[in-house]
């Protein structure tokens, strides 16, 4: 089984710095990963149509397959700003690159802010001289930078053989799946082809990021990128393949769990579905329901709305006398019809974190699982005030 | 142009009566709206796999082409209630023929509230009993006994040559685009065959209540009718088909103004799409948005979200350079990137209602609208209980 170390640590020659640079008015807002040899590297970006700058640089430096650093700001996200913004991505690399002396195509940038304001990025040429000074080995120090409305700065780590694998991210809001959510910085000092990890990363992703929603919005600037540094040697690719999973699986929890004014993780699981897409679109639909997610929050034992969030799923293969559903292992929907539970018990249960919803299509035997959180009135607090707050 | 009567009236022949038969606490629970001679009749239903008992009556009532009366209970749905949730809508419908004189084929029946209760038929046969004489002539009083969280009755009428068209509505919640959505009964004393009105009324719900977004929610009740009993003759079809298109249009705003929680309308308007599939993507992708929803709500000028909520609709045709948009008349995006405008105006008009949103995609000639609300703590606490409360 797959045990995850206590506190995250980085696995060898991988370090990180953070600080303030004053886009932020207080707390850190610019954070810098260093590995000290270069490190093979795949990345996946998101498909919004307006990519931010960050990515549009991030597709053309990931082509060369190999990173020595990561610098990512917070606060601004540097999309919707043009043939400026590109020239300003590329500052930041190349001021990255001077501090850690290595070529500006081994800089991946990352921003992440505020859509379509210019990047401040005087303040960040100037936060970045001297950060190389700062490096240390703590990985929740890098995650600190890059933090938006995160509540606390998110990092895991395990082994798989000798090798360690490490991910800081970052979530919170506009996330939605399809596509590697977020900011998701991943390293490793186990020895992998960045071809192969390209091929690994994108499976774990599929499964897990992708599968995460916490609002149905989806970012301009979403980066889950891979670094191999084969400090550690060789390792077992399936083994390694089981420990990316399992950690971008834990990685999306906390992210679901610390999403925008939630309270709770919902975890969905559909089997029995005729089809993986079929079964994906369920679990979406059932953690994307605004119905589903303030019943959670409420604790309202408002069963009949899993029904509807399965029926709405127009082009699934739905048969209702086959579908079943239970909430935290109580059956609520039986031959697609409600079922007798005790409400009071199930209400009890709700009122818990996580919130489990798991259902039956009975019709093949497709499944996926989704992620996701409830909606309250901190969600709507956050963002009806983000840009002026 | 269209002008709605200051009060909404009934066409000739149309009443309707409503009172409390205990399945609310307090509060008019069911309606019946009644036409004095046959009239000819089309419906849509919702397309979610599990439809109410009263949709699956209801789509064997259309196939008649003619109706009497509309029974309509309110608080329950009678949704995921299997055979005895069918034949309790079959003995709704009879009873409501029993007092109205009519066959039961001739009754259509509705009902909505909470899915997967059991629904008090015995009141509800209680209840019909003596409402024939309480017809009369408000359709005020009908819509009332259909509310479920909609904070007003809901009527709107308007004259089309000699003969009048009435909108009776609900909505409110777990309404989102994709069909006939919430309940909505329009009755007419124009002479319009059942064939005919079946495509009129299919043309003006593709452009109106299937543009309607309150939440993404689908609802396993949403029921759109028309009843046309020909006491005003024939009426000039084009005339006609316009004047319907009106009246739906208004009450889709009426609905979406009225939504959970809400404060304010959202309108949208694409143009310059490629194709109306694109146009109706991207303006439902901005009404869904709880990003743009909550700036809508805290008059945030956040307008970034603009181009997350374009840009997220991976299968349109969307060219970063060519696209621009404008929030209540100022220009806020500009070839895909932020234009100069004075933020705080900008800020003061957002604080008014509704929310104008115009999207011009510059890649074709396609257009489309779409209807929706902000998302504020409301429409969060609403729903957090409404199966408790």
């Amino acid at each position: 089984m797959t045990t995850f170390h206590e506190a995250a640590v980085f696995p060898r020659g991988f370090s990180c710095a953070s600080r303030n640079c004053g886009i932020k008015a207080t707390g850190r807002d610019l954070s810098l990963f260093v590995s000290e040899v270069d490190a093979a590297a795949a990345a996946v970006f998101t498909r919004n149509h307006f990519p931010g700058a960050p990515i549009l640089l991030g597709r053309e430096t990931i082509r060369g397959g190999v990173l020595r650093a990561v610098i990512v700001n917070s606060r601004v996200s540097n999309v919707g700003t043009g043939a400026e913004g590109l020239a300003n991505a590329r500052r930041m690399a190349a001021a990255a690159a001077g501090e850690v002396r290595c070529d500006a195509g081994r800089v991946l940038v990352s921003s992440t802010g505020v859509i379509g304001l210019p990047l401040p990025i005087d303040r960040i040429e100037a936060g970045v001289r001297g950060m190389s000074a700062d490096l240390q080995s703590d990985p929740l120090v890098g995650a600190e930078g890059i933090m938006t409305t995160d509540t606390y700065p998110k990092a895991v780590s395990l082994s798989v053989g000798d090798a360690t694998i490490t991910a800081v991210a970052k979530g919170s809001g506009m996330i939605a799946p399809d596509m590697a959510t977020m900011l998701v910085y991943i390293f490793t000092d186990a020895r992998i082809p960045a071809a192969r990890l390209d091929v690994l990363l994108r499976a774990a992703v599929d499964r897990t990021f992708n599968m995460l929603s916490v609002d149905t919005d989806t970012s301009t600037s979403d980066t889950c990128a891979i670094l191999a540094n084969g400090l550690a040697g060789d390792v077992d690719e399936t083994a390694f393949a089981d420990a990316l999973h399992a950690l971008c699986e834990r990685m999306t929890e906390l992210l679901a769990r610390d999403g925008e004014g939630a309270t709770k993780l919902l975890r969905v699981r559909v089997r029995g579905a005729a089809t993986d897409e079929d079964a994906r679109v369920v679990a979406r639909s059932i953690v994307d329901s605004p119905l589903i997610k303030t019943m959670a929050y409420g604790a309202d034992p408002n069963v009949g709305r899993v029904l509807m969030a399965i029926g709405k799923c127009f082009d699934a293969r739905i048969e209702p006398a086959r579908t079943a559903a239970w909430i935290n292992g109580v059956q609520v929907i039986v031959h697609g019809g409600r079922a007798h539970f005790d409400e009071e018990s199930l209400r009890a249960s709700l009122a818990g974190d996580p919130v489990e919803i798991e259902v039956d299509l009975g019709v093949g035997t497709a499944h996926a699982r989704a992620w996701g959180c409830d909606l309250t009135e901190g969600y709507v607090q956050e963002n009806a005030a983000y840009y002026s707050s």
